[in-house]
């Protein structure tokens, strides 16, 4: 996807913040669900947490997190995070993580809606101390409930699901791994808020559309209708303009930030998003555009 | 050829099963007609098919076979399989050799439309031994047809030659190497029951196009009238799912068989047959699809 | 250019004899021009014409021979041959040249149209004994007419040239080196009964079309009132078809004769003239088709 | 881009004179303005003045300059230049430059509208000795303007600076950076006698459009009533024939002449545009146009 700057605009003021699902945040830029924090940092989910607040961007936890969610939360008081969140076959199980995620202070949840079930790709043990996944379900703190046939996910997780998930929250519901404009549409009238393009880092299945394709197909079917979001390939402040140039309202940082974590905890992510909104700022400056507002589909050139 | 996978779909029940010409098979994988099968294993198109049959796939018998007919049938009673057959300079053998097949249990013919000769590159010797080569005409065992002028392929065979082939056996037959759309309606209007796309695997003719182009041609072209099958280039389970999302019924699986026969013997056919079963069954739920009548050009995205 | 192999066609019977401006010929493959072919075997020019007339070959004689015009003719009385000209700035040294070769037999014209000069990556010296180049205009045989104006190429060259090579010659004239629709209809309204399709390998202007692009466009523009041909880029049968299939009349080869010449002399031009047509029957039988005349632009797949 | 070269066409006559805004010059390959050219030679702007005069062809100064502009003009009176500026943030400043700029000789500004800020890209202290930078405007001699924020770049300037540039010179403005058909439309509606297209090399903003496609694009929207050029990527006389086939009235050539600069001085800056002056000549001749206005769209195909 090639970018088409436009020339002699008045840029003397830039700025990359902007709302999601009305939210202020510093940039497009989001933090994006990655499971099992404390393998990439003792501090796991909670200095991830406190960098993206540093950087005044809004995170998405996972519902794999390998932290209390209330502890999650009082890292950073007052800073805006989603919840991540699949279907389990227990869905009393569902609603107890729900509910409680938004008592903590979520202000919108992210359904995965591309995992019926785990890839074959994706599945191995992982070494993480007992208690650690789902720590808010397992009693005691010694259960493991990844073997737990309750918190499976359910595999006949339907549409009809943003709208159970929308009831027993009160909090908007967005639509994670989406690559095809019938299913954002299918998403909306279902009730959702917004969708996230994703294909999952093609670790779910082998070959799937690339995300930039699916997102200018997505943005179209529910452009002005819900807030299209797209997770991954992205690796600078040059990416996040090409993806609002396709219609993304934000971007989601998966992996990097995992690198980041490891390698300087609360502090590392802090600054990779805040070097990602400065490159942003720049490619924004450079483009001709004031804000991530002032991007249109103009400024990417038709493929070809 | 990119896939399109579907969310929220209830996939908590998938199963690969089908049906091709009427019979029930475990999976649209279909063991493909490869000759003188004695080269790779000592018990050949035997061990061959009773690995295909113990996987619940249909297998298509070379009639360059280098065991006789019947003694293939007789490992596994019951399981259905089909007949490759070419047409001979001598007719009066080709017929003796499709009745001979059909009374021994083939419920379809699979005819050779793309060789009207041996291409250049596929000539040479093959270390038979003697009256190997379609045993069930060689008398006495040691004489050896592939010398013998009334074997030869007879360069003359037309699409008049599927209505005689259905008529002296009585029942249904495919046209194999098919890569045209026209050629397929011509196939259909002469008689045929499905039209198999192949390319030979590149062997014949250099530079013709890919089968993944042929089969959405060939789809379109006989849609609702035939059942569409392509044989070559399937490695994996998605590769399966992309043929289906492309209009095929069914995949034909050559050259790999022949590598897990030499390998392993039945239980080499029999395994690879029932991995390439399980990854398409991931591949469905990932996809959205709950079984192969669930796909639909939908699941593949336009070339870009 | 992918092929679209036809199936059930019967091939019994397949032959490469084709006419070319009328005259038979073993099969659609010409020997081009190439200049000064003493350089590349002592008996040059005579034993690429003893060649090409050995395997049925019509040949095209450069007018920068290193040979007499009349000693080519002398080595295959009654073979083929049409002759290649350039417009020289002195015209009466070209109509003598001309007349020379009609009187000596060739029974067409070549226009060189593509070099109004010699592109500057082909212009140095070649190691030519005194009197090879251009013999026939030489007088006594120590003359060298490379250094003589009279004998250079006339950069004004026009159609209206077409017009006057075949009124001076009383033979069909055919324009060698047209990449374009357009140039190609301009050609025949000069009165040309064919174009050569040429980029003269690449040597003469960088960048140029590719033969196989504009090989279709010259054809879709003159198809029925001109014979098209095409040189350049020819190494195998399924090459030859490919061209059939662009809608050309013949193809020539220049290079791989040079090879040939070199490497076996009069036999290796034979050898390699007669395994091309070997391959190209091959290649027409394994496509479905009896004869050059049966191929179609339907044989070869639109660009994708 | 690939090249459509006609035959048959009289080159006896190729020249590569042409009119850029009105100006006549050897051929319609300029010098890009580049910045400190000390940096590359000791004699600097002044020797890569007089190179490109004693070659016959138009220059256009940068207004980084690390030479007055008088003396530049000095060394070569009489030949042809324009001035590239930009908007500083004091605005007297700007007008005082281009002011003495057009007093001693500049017949037009090319206004530079890609750069609101120097990319980070671009950033870094070069070893200039004190006063290098801009010494019209450095009293003295021993300040250095790059560290005044006077002299800074306003990130405000628009199109309306078209106008008030022209308003306040005199001659004719072209903007330069423009990349986008909409933004060329705009440059002319705000008075532009010409646009300059360019991506700056790729410098600026990862991922831009390439000159190739902008040029078409810019050439389409503006035809007619301005004068289109194209800055970057020029190696070869093919290269100009290409630009000139897309829609350019001419072609900046920066680098490759700071090189030859380097390597030469003055008679390395006359050899270099004379060798592509000749370059294109035969261009032309092979490509059947007799000079650059016999140039048009027909001449480069279709992207395929």
């Amino acid at each position: 996807v090639r970018l088409r700057p436009r020339v002699l605009r008045d840029v003397a003021a830039v700025s990359t913040s902007t709302t999601v699902l009305g939210t202020p945040v510093a940039s497009p830029v989001l933090a994006a669900p990655v499971g099992y924090l404390r393998l990439a940092h003792p501090q796991g989910e909670a200095a991830w947490a406190a960098g993206a607040a540093a950087a005044g961007a809004l995170r998405v936890l996972s519902s794999r997190s390998s932290t209390r969610v209330a502890d999650v939360a009082a890292v950073a008081p007052g800073a805006p995070w989603w919840f991540q969140v699949y279907i389990m076959r227990d869905r009393q199980l569902t609603a107890e993580l729900v509910r409680r995620a938004v008592a903590t202070g979520a202000t919108a949840l992210a359904l995965t809606g591309d995992t019926p079930r785990l890839g074959s790709k994706r599945r191995g043990g992982v070494g993480l101390p007992p208690g650690a996944f789902m720590p808010d379900l397992a009693a005691g703190g010694d259960e493991d409930l990844r073997e737990d046939p309750r918190a499976a996910q359910d595999p006949a997780t339907t549409f009809a699901d943003v709208g159970w998930l929308r009831e027993i929250s009160g909090v908007p519901v967005l639509v994670k791994g989406v690559l095809r404009g019938d299913d954002a549409r299918a998403c909306v009238d279902a009730g959702a808020a917004g969708v996230i393009v994703s294909n999952h880092g093609g670790r779910q299945l082998d070959g799937a559309v690339a995300t930039a394709d699916a997102l200018a197909e997505v943005a179209d079917a529910v452009a002005g209708e819900a807030e299209v979001y797209v997770d991954g390939g992205v690796r600078s402040g040059v990416d996040v303009l090409r993806a609002l140039g396709l219609g993304a309202r934000g971007v989601l940082v998966g992996r990097p930030l995992v690198w980041a974590l490891a390698a300087g905890g609360a502090a590392g992510v802090r600054d990779l998003l805040t070097a990602l909104g400065a490159e942003l700022e720049e490619a924004l400056a450079l483009a001709g555009a004031r804000s991530p507002a002032d991007v249109g589909r103009d400024l990417v050139a038709p493929p070809g």
